[in-house]
């Protein structure tokens, strides 16, 4: 199985509109590409601090979407990819930081 | 549901062995900490690359924990910190990046 990470690194005067985030991108996002027969899950995350008591998390969000193979992922986001792109200025400035994982230990 | 996400950086000329990671370290990592009542899953995987093809991963490897509460995860690992801490260097000389979070969608 194959996820795929997108991480928001928690830049200093950055632009994050978390509500955006999860009540409007992440449900359009999961209803499109949730209709893929490869995806198999996601999640989303929002940070909140490090491991040091008082410190700022690295990341400010996490999306973790997961598919049978990479191959799926593609087919899935490729018809979608202009309007799923083009709404990120909608709720955030930072570039995400993007990979592809293989999962190992699942539970 | 909190996230406990430990994230080792694709640092250039790092070590990480990955076989020791997944069939040593991790599998005792789930052992202890599983036993706790607040465990909720875990999932560990492998960095493949980045979005732009032939691109190395950000993370070499990548863990996450689930646990209801992060109190739950504390009294999980407080007592284990030293065992798991101190097998570390076994399997990398990465200092990991970790932090923790609010889970928000979760399918």
């Amino acid at each position: 199985m194959i996820k795929i990470s997108i991480l928001y690194p928690n830049n200093p005067g950055s632009r994050f509109d978390l509500r955006y985030y999860v009540e409007t991108h992440m449900p359009m996002s999961i209803e499109l590409l949730g209709a893929h027969p490869g995806f198999k899950g996601v999640s989303v995350e929002q940070g909140l601090g490090g491991l040091i008591p008082g410190s700022e998390a690295a990341y400010v969000a996490m999306c973790h979407f997961l598919f049978d193979t990479l191959e799926d992922f593609i087919a899935a986001f490729t018809p979608h990819a202009a309007l799923l792109q083009g709404d990120i200025p909608n709720y955030t400035d930072i570039e995400p930081v993007i990979q592809f994982n293989e999962v190992l230990i699942s539970r």
